[in-house]
C-alpha cells in the first residue's frame, strides 16, 4: 500500500486549500465529511452520497464497536467492504460519544469503561483499544484517544483532562505502530484558554501525527466563541499538516472556519435535517413542514442540480415529509450534501483563485437574503 | 392522446402473456404492480422501481384525496409529474380503503361518507367523485367505484353488495365518460359464490370496459378459497380484455393467479416486509433480523443482479435491520420487487415459450427448498 500525505496547494488569507492522498483516493481540502454513524450516511445509498462530492466519511468507533462489533467487521473483510464504500473513511476515537451516549462511565488513567446504550454490556475502552478497534475497522484516518470536557468548564478541570488527553496521545501513537497508507491525527484539547490550547499542540507536535484535529469545540459553547478560539488554534498547529475541526456545522460555521484555517470538518446536519423536514439551501435554512410550501411548484432551490431540485416540487416535499414518507428523507439529505458539497467546492475554487474574502461575503449575504417569497 | 388498447401475444393453459399499450408506455402482462400509496413507493426513488423492471405503479385514491388532496395534485400537473413518474399510472376507486381505514362510515346507494384517519375531516365519496378524483390525478388506468365485503360472509349480504357495486359500475362507467389514452376497469364481486360472480361478470360486460378487475379477494379467505374462486371467475370475464387481481400477494399466489388466467396484480408485500426485514427469494422467504445472518459474508441470492445482492452481504443486511438504519427498508424493498418482477418476466417468457407448467413446478419446487444452509 502507498503512502498517504497531504499537500497545500493554495492560500488565501488563513484559508488553505489543498489535497490528502490516500491509497483509497484523495480528499480534496476544505473537506466536509458526512457521517456514516453505524456504517451507513442515514437515508442513502453510499453510491448517491459519492454523486454528492463526498471524497470521505466519518465512522463512529463507539457505534461500530457496540454494534455490529469490530472483530466482526474486519472478519467480514473491513468496513469500507461491509458497507459498500470504497473511499476513504475516517473514524473517531469513541471518546466522545462514550461521554455523550454511554452509560455508568468510569474514567480512570487507563480509560474508560462503560455500559452500552443499546443492551447495557460492559465495555473498556482505551488508547490501545481504540487504534485496535479503528485498524479493525480498516479506516485510513484514525483518530487518537482522547477525553473531551464539556463547556464551560473550569481552567483546573480543562487543564487536568489536557493533560490526561495528551499522555493518550502518546499511548494512542504508539499503538498505531507503522502503518503505511493509514493516517493517524492528534487531537488538539484546552478548551477555550489559548495558553492551554498552546501547550497542547506542542506536546501532539512533539509526538508527531499526519493531521491535527481542533478538538473540543461545537459542545455548547456558541459560535462567537468557538470563532474566538478559531482565531488562535489552527495556528497554533504544524502549517504542513491537515487541520480537522470535529462535529461542525451549520454552512456558516463552516465557511468562517475554513476562513480560518481549518481544513476538513464533519457534521451530521445534513443528514439530521433532512430527515426531519429542514432544508439547508444558499438562501439559508427552509423548513418543507411549513404550510406555505403545500401548494407550490417551485423545487426547493432552482439553481441545485441535485436530483431533488431536479425532478421534485416543494409541494411534494412537503406532502412526503407531513406523510412522514421514507422518501422525504432521503430527497432532503440528498440535497442538503449536495449544497455542503458544493460550498466546499465553491471555496477550494475560492481559495485556488485567491477571491476567499469575497466568497465570503457573497455566502454571508446570500444566505442571510432568507427563502424565496411565497409565489 | 392515442388510444390505449391490450393485445395477447400468447397463451399456456389458462395462462396469457400480452401487452396493455397506453400513452405513457407499454405493460407487459402478467404484470406486477408495486403500490405507491401516498405518491411514493415506500422506500424507493421512482427511477430505481423502474429499474427493478415496474411498468406500471398502483396510486391509491382514498389516501391521495386525503393528503395532498386530488383538486391539489391536479393544480400541480397531476400525480406523474407530482411523483416524478411517468409511467403508467392505475388508481384504485377508494371504496376498499374508506372501508379498512376510514371511521364513522355510512353507505347509501349514493355513495360512502366517512371521516379521515388522519384529521377526521369528513368527506363522501361516490362512483362520480371517484372519477373525478381520479381524473384529477391523471390516472391511465381507473377503477370504478365498488363495495368490497369482508370475507366470511352471507350469501344475502353478498348478492346485496355485488348488486349494489353493479349499480356504481354503471354510474361509474358514465361519469367516466369518453377519454382517450385512458382505460376504465369493472369490478367483479361476488365472494365465493360461482352465481353471482357470473351475474356481476354479465353485467359488467354488459355495461362494457377496458379491463376486468377480480374483486374481493385476498380479503381474508385464505389461498385455497381463493384459488378455488379462481378456477371459475377469471374466466366469466372477457377474454380480449385485460383481468386485474386486487391486492395479491405472495409469490405463490401470483404464479397461481396467472395459472387461472390472470394477467395483473398488486400488493404492498414486497415493499411492506421489506421495511421489516423479511426478504422474498427464489427459496422462500428470508427475515434478515435472525442472528444466523450476522456473520454470513454471502449475498441474499448469489443469484439475483439487485443492487442489495450485488454490493451488500447478509452480515450487513442483518446489521442494518436491526440497527432500524433507512437503508435496510430500501435494499430489502429493492431487492423484493426485483424479485417480484424476475418472477413476472419468468412467467411472461415461460407462456411465451409454452413451457409455463414446468416453470410453475420448478417454481414451487425451488420456493419450498428452503434458505440456503448455514456456513
Ligand atoms: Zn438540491
Ligand atoms: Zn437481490
Amino acid at each position: 500500500m502507498g503512502a498517504a500525505s497531504f499537500s497545500l496547494n493554495a492560500r488565501d488569507g488563513k484559508a488553505r486549500c489543498g489535497v490528502i492522498s490516500t491509497p483509497r483516493g484523495d480528499i480534496r481540502t476544505p473537506a466536509f465529511m458526512p457521517v456514516g454513524t453505524a456504517a451507513t450516511v442515514k437515508g442513502m445509498l453510499p453510491e448517491n452520497v459519492r454523486a454528492t462530492g463526498a471524497d470521505v466519511l466519518l465512522g463512529n468507533t463507539y457505534h461500530l464497536m457496540l454494534r455490529p462489533g469490530a472483530e466482526r467487521v474486519a472478519q467480514l473483510g473491513g468496513l469500507h467492504k461491509f458497507m459498500n464504500w470504497q473511499r476513504p473513511i475516517l473514524t473517531d476515537s469513541g471518546g466522545f460519544q462514550v461521554m455523550s451516549l454511554a452509560s455508568l462511565r468510569k474514567l480512570t488513567e487507563k480509560g474508560v469503561t462503560f455500559r452500552s446504550h443499546i443492551d447495557g454490556m460492559k465495555y473498556d475502552l482505551t488508547p490501545e483499544r481504540s487504534m485496535e478497534i479503528q485498524r479493525l475497522l480498516g479506516s485510513d484516518i484514525v483518530m487518537a484517544f482522547d477525553e473531551c470536557p464539556a463547556l464551560p468548564a473550569d481552567r483546573t478541570r480543562l487543564n487536568e483532562s489536557m493533560q490526561l488527553s495528551m499522555r493518550w496521545a502518546k499511548r494512542s501513537r504508539e499503538a498505531f505502530g507503522d502503518r503505511p497508507g493509514h493516517m493517524l491525527f492528534g487531537i488538539q484539547q484546552g478548551g477555550l484558554e489559548q495558553d492551554l490550547r498552546e501547550e497542547s499542540a506542542k506536546a501532539l507536535t512533539e509526538i508527531g501525527f499526519d493531521g491535527y484535529a481542533v478538538g473540543g469545540l461545537a459542545v455548547g459553547e456558541g459560535q462567537e466563541a468557538m470563532f474566538g478560539c478559531l482565531d488562535f488554534a489552527p495556528d497554533q498547529l504544524p502549517e504542513d499538516k491537515p487541520r480537522y475541526l470535529m462535529g461542525v456545522g451549520k454552512p456558516a460555521d463552516i465557511v468562517g472556519a475554513v476562513a480560518r484555517g481549518i481544513d476538513m470538518m464533519d457534521c451530521v446536519l445534513p443528514s439530521r435535517s433532512g430527515r426531519t423536514g429542514q432544508a439547508w439551501t444558499r438562501r439559508g435554512q427552509v423548513n418543507l413542514r411549513n404550510a406555505r410550501h403545500a401548494d407550490d411548484p417551485r423545487p426547493l432551490d432552482e439553481h441545485c442540480s441535485c436530483p431533488c431540485c431536479q425532478s421534485y416540487s416543494r409541494a411534494y416535499l412537503h406532502h412526503v415529509t407531513r406523510s412522514k414518507e421514507m422518501i422525504a428523507g432521503t430527497l432532503l439529505t440528498w440535497h442538503n450534501l449536495h449544497y455542503y458539497q458544493e460550498l466546499m467546492a465553491g471555496m477550494r475554487a475560492a481559495i485556488s483563485e485567491g477571491r476567499f474574502a469575497s466568497f465570503q461575503t457573497d455566502f454571508e449575504a446570500e444566505f442571510g437574503s432568507g427563502d424565496i417569497e411565497l409565489l
